[in-house]
């Protein structure tokens, strides 16, 4: 990082009018020079999707005044690569921020979340990223208490950068009275799925999804208990999936082909 | 596992009528009951998406005599879910196949892939799961050679199981003269991206991703080295996307909240 003021990407996944993105926008605002790349509309759960089959739209608005933004007819991770080789052209931004998103991305979340993935996919392209994430689900939600946090750990990452191939999954309880922030792990746990199942008009069946949140895990370093004891997690999310203490168990086995 | 016949569910992410999916149902179906659940459509680079904002329909199909079979509008992650929930409505499939895949799924393509994404989602279900890949991108893709080796890593993984929260990526070179099985860990490698950018009718500028795959990684024991060498690539997989190393070196910040 130079003495300039640093060039912040800003990314989510609940839209570009979303008050979750207003709120990171204005808090970056205070700390570099922002650039705002965001979905035309709703992306949750979109997980790590890219747009292959069909050309993407990348139009230059103007809603919050003196803040560039770009709105993108993409995934959440479109918009980061979008952004990196049609905006910043190949000049990488110092810091990629998603969120604040309206709903919290702790435990397993991480895979499905479009606020995560476009982070994730900040760090694939070894930009400094943070996912934002806050325990409200409504667009009603108030995220003024963590403000302070959003730019103190913002600063943070601009000032000491992250280990390789890392970047923060940082989430919030709702309500003001924050205990501050713990480091964890990811919690073992996941979505018990429901699927209702309902008749459309024409009396063929159809199915919306619905779940509860599974809490398999009683470990206190986790994201869900860092939560659950009103503090803000904070976990470090690595992009290499392999599972390299099974390598010697599958190493054992005898291939007979 | 039983004496009985194992269930087998396969899923993929290039459509149920894919050529891919016709070879990996008619190898299951050597070693147990297989159920099919498929997208309606190809549902490449969908990653780890699921649908909220919208219902999903599953329908049975009857496209291969004597196999049961299913058409999903949603994602290769919605199959999955759909499949658990409403056909073997709790009893656990023995086992879960996706694929297999018209492409590569090597590297970081573990995250962008619906392929993987589906085989991830049933190791979250606590299903042993295992992604095939072929590099190969058309539809005409030759798999004959591919067949053994899915027969028999499928057997493996029946008998033996997977150490826990662990899959399976396997990917395999195109043509007839592989070396064998490799296991390895994933490569250091990224897309280099690139957007094509065109005009449509109305003058107005849109884009087309493309883009080329970049090695970051001299190992030879990365799957891209396999791939490489003639060697059938196996990668095991995890879902806890936890940086463990960053731990200690984020609880040494100072936090002035």
């Amino acid at each position: 990082m130079t003495n300039a003021k640093p060039n912040i990407l800003v990314v989510n996944d609940d839209g570009i009018t979303a008050p979750g993105i207003k709120v990171l926008m204005h808090a970056m605002k205070e700390l570099g020079r922002v650039v705002v790349v965001a979905p035309d509309s709703p992306q949750s759960g979109m997980g790590h999707a890219i747009t292959i089959g069909k050309p993407l739209r990348l139009d230059k608005v103007d809603i919050y005044e003196g803040i560039e933004m770009y709105s993108c007819s993409g995934t959440p991770v479109d918009c980061v690569k979008l952004a990196v080789t049609k905006i910043f052209k190949g000049k990488k931004p110092d810091l990629c921020v998603s969120g604040i998103n309206h709903g919290l991305n702790n435990g397993i979340n991480v895979l499905y979340s479009g606020t995560m993935s476009a982070a994730v996919e900040g760090a694939i392209e070894s930009i400094p990223s943070i996912g934002f994430s806050l325990d409200d689900y409504t667009m009603q939600a108030d995220f003024s208490h963590c403000i302070k946090y959003v730019k103190e750990i913002a600063q943070q990452v601009l000032a000491n950068g992250l280990p390789p191939a890392t970047l923060l999954n940082v989430n919030f309880p709702a309500g003001a009275h924050l205990k501050g922030v713990k480091i964890c792990r990811q919690a073992n746990a996941k979505w018990a799925e429901d699927f209702d199942e309902r008749m459309d008009p024409y009396k063929r069946p159809y199915y919306w999804l619905s779940g509860v949140f599974q809490l398999n895990d009683h470990g206190e370093d986790t994201d869900s208990w860092a939560l659950d004891n009103n503090y803000v997690s904070v976990v470090p999310i690595q992009f290499d999936m392999t599972a390299h203490y099974a390598i010697p168990v599958l190493n054992s086995w005898k291939f007979n082909v």
